[in-house]
């Protein structure tokens, strides 16, 4: 059999946009043995984490908690709120929209998508002109969501989801908004009741810092209450069971229990640091990945400087280089995962994670593998990123 | 916050009929960092675990593994096969079978449900002949599948998945046969291939000793062929591209890397120790528990001593007793989680897990922990049920 | 290699006096990361275990944590107080009194033993009155030290320590008084400063529930004031340094940190429980093993009801019997470990540990894997142990 | 009570020369549950690690692993091959040289100390002519055992072994060769039997990359010998019972049973990755180090460059800068733990360990720390030590 502890020595940098490393602290938690989910111990932990996840949403409507992947809460945000072909506007913003739409599709929904030539809209964040512009021509209100992502894992690229619901709501439209936040959450400033948004998509493994495998939706009573009408088949995935049984804690079917526990431990980590503190770790680390890109003398995918994210940075390749070929080596010989160009840019980017459980060091570290492996794959560099980074850092 | 790991003095016993209780070798198992999982590392992973898992289903075919709980597994077997309202037999043989129907009701299905009044479908399994009377009479075909629970969870009875096959074989019907094995498999006898089951359902905390988090299809041919034109909406669950992403050990949605650690673990533990034997361990402690039932005087829920469950026992008290109120007082005095009485028989019944890591000693503790417990209560035993189960076991 | 993580199927029961079962809680806090031994995080640890483990000892004098096992306790307890070719008075109550004796004379000590013919002083606990005698007999002083042991982890016997401090004063001799508390701190009734101890030793591995790897002097200011003056040469062992640099939570040698992260949590989860309500626990546990003895007809090594102890047992089989080999049955068949004879009761006697993380669960089914190996190699029982131990308990 | 847990957010990097980081697996490793200390799973576990680990002393002989720290074994070392007074020939290489000769007088031995003015000694290895003159005016042969430091943890200088063996030959001398080998042991070449030392001191923090808590000595026959005629008192530490009990893996005291896991699983990584390629990495490292402390134009303590250690390097400060004011801004700062300077040194060195589980990757973070960290304590830096170390490490 696979073995499953070997590896090359030395601690193993794990920088793709997610999952990102999991603290020995939640690893730990993870492992505590299962308890019976129908006991009193367990509904005290549900409550504790159902309340505690509200804080990192800045919500103070419900949050369900799935035992699935994000990939399962897109799914759910949809089959909750709407039914067998209704339109739902959508954007292109890369890799991860694109997928949005295509799930919906599968769902039976009628999709319309915002789009660009080539990698435009993978550069840039959402437009919301656009959006208001599609609504006022909507007359009759036929779209019955607007669906965005925040962070766009695929790109490095951030939305102004605020600037989305004041479009919304200048188009005089009823849509929902419903917003992936998968890889911002915890890790980008996030504000889903401030924000308007109407059913928030999360998943556990970015900036939540757990293994992949649960998903969650922020739901507000607006969402609420279309899910009452709303008649896409749904079953394991109706909030209606989750909100009647959450209230003492417990779950409708099987919950994750042991990456419950780690949400637990995540949430005291997070609000143990200060959510404020963590946004703003995240960026100070963005800004730093950001200055070795310049000093590289490459470019960052995301073009507009108001839109990069403090998550990860996708950094484009000259033409020449196979940035998957790249990503190889630099795994071999550095034992430093980085993420791999998805869809459109597949092969002309590698994206640098920085989110999660990273501090400046993880992050020189990273930049250094990266500055190394350029230079032994033949990628011309201006100058040392590392060294830019440190002055940014400092 | 809480506080995870305080817990009373000593070993906690948990004998509900899963979540089993976790092996140290497993949670240490998905304890190890998570990973990218498009590196090569996972890829290798993702291999052995769906070549091994096809071991202890008994099948060629393949096994698609969700990062859900058995509940999806439930639903993904139903909407990558079948079409918004299909007809579906189903037969009550406890809680969960009425679950499975519910969900399936909930998704569009039109379902037929051979039921029983009172208790009486709960004491006993499957009748095959019933199946096939129904399916005779059902000559243009309507309905397309038939939907089991091999081993009732809610009452410790087993039904004949084989026989059940015959009786749709003899009926000439073209039905196929999903089968929900997620408390069996690992634990009690299942052949998917051999036995002619279209799609097999389980789940990870059973038999698989794993926390919960991850559901299972295995998928025969005829199932694979019906996926093609079924038209329930899908994707999240949608067998296609898993079956696509699986042939590298990859998935198309994230995967809950850390539990699937642990079933590469729990992959090797049973074959190491053998499936036959595993299976073999579950029906002598099955029996050890049935003797001290019978030696305290009570009754097994089970009526049909052809159909107890090696897996777990459901123990009916006499009227006067509230079942939950002795599991209460058994939880706290002794530290022994015992299962709740389900839906038809809430508070009639306790029910006692003795599946996955579990031998003699831990099932003896569990009954002497029933036996001073139920003496607390005040239930009236004729003798020892902890010595019958010690003779058993000799 | 060895796969550490191998094992039968099923939880192991480790019922020796020690090492005791180590609680998953423990086992996670020693995976903790490794740190600085002279950073400031490890002096906060370093003053809290320092601090909290004397409530523990009953002791508001210092107490030195070696990194190293209890035989390295006795050793530092005696080159700590005594010169070379200094008489000590030690007492034959079992294997370990024995093994501390032999140490004494290896390392240059003059050693006088209370000891008996055959097992006659094995089966009882330390006769004070035997002490007085003899320091009465010695006017000039000679005796510098008295030994004995307080839970003689080989037979199940506890002596009175009150009692001996007391016929040392009553003789009004000067000698230090020494004591092995060595499986008994935090299973049984132990009080450093109220008994007048001058140097108690102990280990981590017993009713401290930790691995072992940790030894304990406790040190009263006599003994500190002979520690001045003693010349058997020391350097490891030599308390000035520790309590010199212990002050600031810090050690001389390089401590061994993960231990003392157990140690943290072992402090937190007895003083959680409550100390008075720990031993309470312990003598239930010890009157239901007995329970369990007189049950079977077999005889307690221990002959007076007054010295029987709350940590152990020792079980006299019938001669024809070897224990040893009963012991190897039970391990094989019922994955329970039980303690060998030692020394003069080799092959005699099996030892039944109910100590440190243990409740009536873990000890019933360690009765029950006694009382099956019993039947299984032949053993006649005149009845249930398990029965008369379920009766002791409720 | 202090939470364990807690820590500030990312990675930690400890980069003392000792403890170095626990690698993940031997962290699982060391929580696997205590077992019996006299059943047979641990005799196979002894037996695999007593003879593993004289593949990494490169022994054919015995080695005796003590449950004690690398303190324990010095003393170990001496108390079974010397008697009171014997005079010992030690040699001033740093401060483990000099703590050991304060030790070995604590013991009533005689030492004479080959010492050097200021810190003279602390800048260069063994002179093996010094010893060799000394050992020809020693025609009586009243010197009984030379002792030397391999690599001294404190100054980054690793002294000649072999070539102070061809030094005590050459003057013909019967005198026995032991070595402090704890800092150097699986990280510098080290070659027990083909240097002829007779007696090596080895610790488990450093290149065993375990927690601290084992101490180990090699033993050639030379010194087997003369431990039948040394008379210093000893029992804890006495090689005899060890050699007679290892034989079938067991020990003579309770051994650190989980430690031993944890070597058991060093000892399968080293031997996987393979004795030469750890101890060439660790060369690659240090020569990294070197090259940032040349950039930065900093001293490296260590003055031939035929003695720099490839385990840990020490950087002298100019004199303006307290080295540990600088060691408690960067920890605050950056997450990342130094070495203090030591004796001698304190206040004027920082030491960076290189050793165990680490790769380029953690270096370069560290050294990244340093760097920001020196910046921002004001030292004046030439240029980046990070860029050079990249281009060694290219």
């Amino acid at each position: 059999m696979l073995r499953l502890d070997s590896h090359p020595s030395g601690q193993h940098f794990l920088h793709i946009p997610g999952p990102s490393p999991v603290p020995a602290r939640i690893l730990r938690a993870i492992s505590f043995q299962t308890i019976d989910h129908r006991g009193p111990e367990f509904g005290q932990l549900g409550l504790k984490v159902l309340e505690g996840i509200k804080q990192i949403f800045r919500t103070q409507h419900p949050v369900v908690i799935y035992p699935a992947s994000g990939t399962g809460a897109w799914e759910a945000a949809l089959v909750n709120t709407l039914s067998p072909g209704d339109l739902v506007l959508m954007y292109e913003t890369g890799h991860f929209a694109s997928l949005w739409r295509k799930l919906a599709d599968r769902l039976g929904l009628q999709t319309e998508f915002i789009s660009f030539p080539g990698i435009e809209g993978w550069r840039r964040g959402v437009d919301p002109e656009r959006i208001a512009a599609r609504l006022r021509e909507d007359t009759q209100h036929r779209i019955k969501a607007v669906c965005v992502v925040h962070n766009e894992t695929s790109t490095g690229v951030v939305s102004d989801i605020a600037a989305v619901r004041r479009a919304i709501d200048a188009a005089g439209h009823p849509a929902l908004l419903m917003v992936d936040a998968v890889s911002g959450l915890g890790s980008a400033e996030y504000r889903h009741d401030d924000w308007g948004v109407d059913v928030t998509v999360a998943g556990s493994q970015k900036g939540l810092m757990l293994p992949p495998g649960l998903g969650f939706n922020a739901i507000s009573p607006k969402a609420l209450e279309a899910s009452r009408l709303a008649r896409l088949p749904k079953a394991f995935w109706a909030w209606d069971e989750y909100l009647d049984m959450n209230r003492n804690g417990y779950w409708p079917t099987t919950p994750a229990t042991n990456l419950l526990y780690g949400l637990h431990e995540a949430i005291d980590m997070i609000l143990g640091e200060g959510l404020d503190n963590v946004l703003a770790r995240h960026q100070r680390l963005g800004a730093a990945c950001r200055a070795a890109i310049d000093a590289w003398g490459l470019e960052n995918l995301c073009l507009d400087p108001s839109q990069v994210s403090p998550v990860s940075t996708a950094v484009l390749l000259p033409e020449a280089y196979d940035a998957d070929g790249l990503r190889r080596l630099i795994l071999e010989r550095y034992n430093l995962s980085l993420g791999t160009g998805l869809g459109k840019v597949k092969g002309r980017v590698f994206r640098i994670g920085h989110l999660g459980d990273c501090n400046a060091l993880t992050l020189l570290a990273a930049l250094s593998g990266c500055e190394m492996g350029m230079r032994a794959f033949g990628v011309p560099l201006k100058a040392s990123g590392v060294v830019a980074a440190q002055e940014c850092l400092q």
